[in-house]
């Protein structure tokens, strides 16, 4: 029987900042991180495997932190949850290996898995869906030496990383299906196609078949897969499929020690507190809510798990911190082009229900446009019609298109007006961004103000 | 005789958006931007004329956006200006060609002018300024074909960059004088010393000298400079000086005029107001405060100019907007290096009578550290001890770097609290950012937070 103040259970992006957190605040404690993986992928990068990275093994996070923080980690399964608000045996994690963990405060990090979806054939050979589980990559890689033919479903940013990446140094068709118009555009929504369109074509030169607003019906072949049918009745021959849409939050082990759980997740308040007020959950197996609305929100995230794991562990005796809500900040990218997301879309915003006005610029992103590397930023930014704040943006251009977003993640957060955007204090170089006169925020702030006198 | 409802003196990085900005605010209203120059530099490109751009016609102002705005230019200087409260001529500007032009509101950016040092020998040949003038840069870029030995007094961003790239291409020997104890120290400060040194690292390695903690007390030669003397007594040949310290704001035309000047410039209110209500000055040739203090500021920026300019444009006929002081946002980069500043260094935090708690990371700037062109960045941060808002930030890393401290200054400006920003969400992508799990601000923020506890 094992013990510490603090247990965590899960080793990714919620578990690592979780117990990184609860160090910090906590320095006192002990703290325990369980997870079942020996070694730990990195969410984001897993597409990343395979093309530039080679091997899972060249995607791993580093344990370092783990040991820098005096945390210790046991790899082994929990298999059973005691919770002290409705089991006498609380508070006790069972493991796997038949170990038990006592604590004190608990914080679950269980993540999530890839959704099954009922297409019929799923369960056939050579479907992949996307686990987070260097063996399971492993086999998918060796899979693609023999594939000539592969589909990937979604073209999301899974689909289109997936895409570019397997395509990379292999002699494979690869084909991607989208239930809608274009790829990206859940996250772009229509108002941004030219940032679906470009990289559109981006994977399109590159030789990858991009099909639009169909839904693969049935998965064919005997054992193995050898074709799709799709909605629209045509069929595409399929050596493998890679499925890069729908997960599922892991709730089981919560479910069952009694915490409330729903399809969404295991639920929590704002504090990231569970129906047990001595057990936090954070990240993908948590319920989420907008920013914008307080509506629960689908959206699953990376970089939203550490911010919940950021509160989770300051929260555990004392709550100090109180989650807004996920705006949800996308970025991707493919050759030299980067497009990035934040907040909601022209369409998201009508459906929570808000009248926009909106604003896009085009500019060279160094100045003079003839400084070396420079090439096109493009910003969107969408108001809030009635009051003027920042609700959205997208950005399209080169890698610091990366870091812009968050500059417009940040006027999101702080509700800025457009009023307040239009005299935002900037850095400028010729070197490494676009001129001060033309700033693409602070510019489309000036055409949003003046498209809402209209 | 000319009229127009709104006259602009001076047609760069203020001049322009202030125009700019009137046209979108008032639709209705006529406008003529007044300048002397044919031709417009872009202020910050001006160093890399000598190098990278190649000659001073790849680095102008293109008059498009006057075009596209419906401003009419009129080239000729202003000689004389009437303003209605303090003369019964006005309002009226005289134009050196002798036409005038009569106004209703009047916007003065008449910008600043390289300081007349009281260096003995400063008048000697050879001895040039940075003066945003075309064929003036033109004769230095000329003269530089028959340099052998140059020295630049200044190793702030000017300095650092006129080095740089007068070493491009060119076998010269370049040395560069500085008072202070390394580069750029007025805006990084002694705590951000790591960006100075590098940034010295590098100029070394190309071959450029740096003397540090010395004036040159004397320009020595006949009719041209042949040397300089230093305060440390030493002696330093040279075939030209570029002066790269002080700028003194045109004010004369306010001045005689009556308004209301100072050696900080044409003094302004918070609306950009002068003392003569229908006249408004913006960048370099007005007064700054200090957005933490108030306190008068003598920062001269493009970047706070079109802020300014912004802020004055749309005042013009009714008040909006109000100056909230300024910042100091800096980037330069040199290589494959930028770095960067917003707000106060850890010193100029203490002199503002700030009490101060740090926090600083370095981490790769991609995730995984193997994806390509993963380079290291470095982020510290500066918080007001009382109430725990960021005041400063600085960064080094690659040219993202130059969009990072962006997202800095929109935490500044939103007085984010550390405790708002170990929150903070972000967008993070292999390609292009750091990973979520140690995003600099967010991972500086927590560390703060620690630091302030203790």
């Amino acid at each position: 029987m094992k013990r510490a103040d603090i247990v965590v259970i899960g080793g990714s992006a919620a578990g690592i900042p979780a117990a990184i957190t609860a160090r910090r605040h906590y320095p006192e404690k002990t703290i325990i991180l369980i997870r079942k993986e020996k070694q730990v992928l990195i969410p984001c990068g897993i597409p990343y495997i395979f093309g530039t990275l080679g091997k899972p093994e060249n995607n791993l996070m580093s344990d370092k932190a783990l040991q820098d923080n005096n945390i210790e980690l046991v790899i082994d399964e929990a298999v059973e949850l005691h919770a002290k608000e409705l089991d006498p045996k609380g508070k006790k994690v069972v493991l796997a290996s038949g170990e038990s963990v006592l604590y004190e405060k608990l914080i679950l990090a269980t993540g999530s898995s890839p959704a099954i979806l009922p297409i019929p054939g799923f369960d056939k050979k050579n479907v992949y869906t996307v686990k987070k589980d260097v063996q399971y990559l492993q086999t998918l890689l060796d899979a693609l030496k023999n594939v000539k033919e592969l589909v990937i479903l979604g073209c999301g940013f899974i689909g289109v990383e997936f895409a570019d990446e397997c395509k990379k140094n292999r002699d494979i068709n690869v084909t991607v299906v989208e239930m809608l118009d274009q790829c990206l555009q859940i996250a772009f929504g229509e108002g941004a196609c030219k940032c679906c369109q470009e990289i559109e074509d981006y994977l399109t030169k590159k030789g990858i078949t991009i099909v639009t607003g169909t839904r693969i019906t049935e998965i064919l072949g005997d054992e193995a897969i050898k074709a799709v049918r799709l909605s629209n009745g045509k069929e595409i021959k399929a050596d493998a499929l890679i499925v890069g849409v729908g997960v599922s939050p892991n709730v089981e082990l919560a479910r069952k020690a009694g915490l409330a759980t729903s399809k969404d997740g295991i639920i929590v308040d704002t504090t990231m507190r569970t129906s047990d007020p001595n057990i936090f959950a954070c990240g993908d197996c948590a319920t989420k809510f907008s920013f914008f609305t307080g509506q629960t929100s689908t959206l699953r995230l990376a970089s939203i798990a550490t911010m919940e794991a950021r509160i989770a562990g300051a929260n555990l005796y004392e709550i100090s911190r109180k989650n807004p809500g996920v705006l949800g900040v996308f970025s991707t990218a493919v050759g030299n082009l980067t497009v990035a997301v934040a907040g909601v879309c022209e369409k998201g915003a009508k459906q929570c229900g808000f009248e926009v006005v909106t604003g896009e610029v085009e500019v060279p992103d160094r100045h003079p446009a003839g400084m070396p590397g420079a090439s096109k930023i493009w910003v969107k930014m969408i108001f809030n019609k009635l009051n003027g704040e920042l609700i959205g943006g997208a950005v399209r251009g080169g890698p610091s298109a990366g870091e812009l977003i968050n500059t417009i993640s940040a006027c999101i957060q702080n509700r800025m007006r457009a009023s307040d955007i239009a005299i935002f204090q900037i850095g400028t170089h010729p070197a490494v961004t676009a001129s001060p006169v033309v700033y693409p925020l602070v510019t489309v702030a000036e055409i949003a103000l003046k498209n809402m006198k209209r």
